[in-house]
Formats: structure tokens, sequence, C-alpha cells
């Protein structure tokens, strides 16, 4: 069994709306050192497979075709046994 | 300027809607070996803050009150230079 965490994050230079009001709700709060946010997914996917390389290509292909949208995202991943 | 990644993951126990979905989804497109898919979130936040003590104390801070909903989910984070 292996456990995979995917990162998703929103691609640099697309604007993250959401992140910006958290920094503005932040700010609001009182915090006054933040300068950015942005808000990404963090998925843990468990798998019935030993195969590192196995685990990587079908983790990389779940991610094209469904987690991620390539277009404005990027992702990435770590493997654990 | 110090970089922050802060993970919020649902906690163990608390059912997850969205990571069934995706877990059924990817059964669906032929992915055999999934066992189960937890879906959290990937905050990265830019503070000018240098204090490594600082940066945790304000962090954790921002988690408890805005970040995460502490009745059913949990938080780590990792502090970057």
């Amino acid at each position: 069994m292996a456990k995979v965490k995917v990162f998703i994050t929103l691609k640099e230079g697309i604007l993250d709306p959401q992140g910006q009001t958290v920094a503005k709700a932040l700010e609001n709060l009182g915090y006054q050192g933040v300068q950015d946010v942005r808000i990404g997914k963090y998925i843990v996917i468990e798998m019935d497979e030993e195969k590192e390389e196995e685990i990587e290509k079908q983790v990389k292909s779940m991610c094209d075709r469904l987690l991620a949208n390539p277009v404005i995202e990027d992702y990435f991943f770590e493997i654990e046994d």
C-alpha cells in the first residue's frame, strides 16, 4: 500500500482571488507581515500498488486527466510507502 | 521574507464526500488500485518576518482563527526562508 501526496497550485501569474481574500482577512485580523497568500489543493491518495514506477505513471496520468487543470494549475507529488 | 506552507486536512474519522467522489471518478476512469482519496488545502503564505519563532506563533494563530476549522480539521506547516 502506497500513500501519495499530491500538491496542486495555481500557475504563477494566474490570479488567485481566494488567496487575496484570505490575505485581506488576515490583515484585517491584525497580522501585518502577510505579503501574499496562494491557495491550492493537498490530495492524499492511498493506492494498492507497490512499484514506484507504476505509481508515478498512474498519479501523473490522474493529475493530467482529472485532478489538476493543466491550463491554469501546476502539480507535484511525493510517494510514501 | 519567509515562505510558509500550510497543509490543512480533515481529521481522521470525518467523512470526505469530495474525496469519495474523486475516488469513484478515478475508478470509473480505469485506475484500479485506488483505495482512498482525502482532499485538503495547501496554502502558501509569504511573510515579511524573519524570526522563525515569531513566524511559527503567527501562523499557528492564523490557522486557529481563520485558515482551519479546528472542529473538523487538522493542520501542520513548514517554514522556508
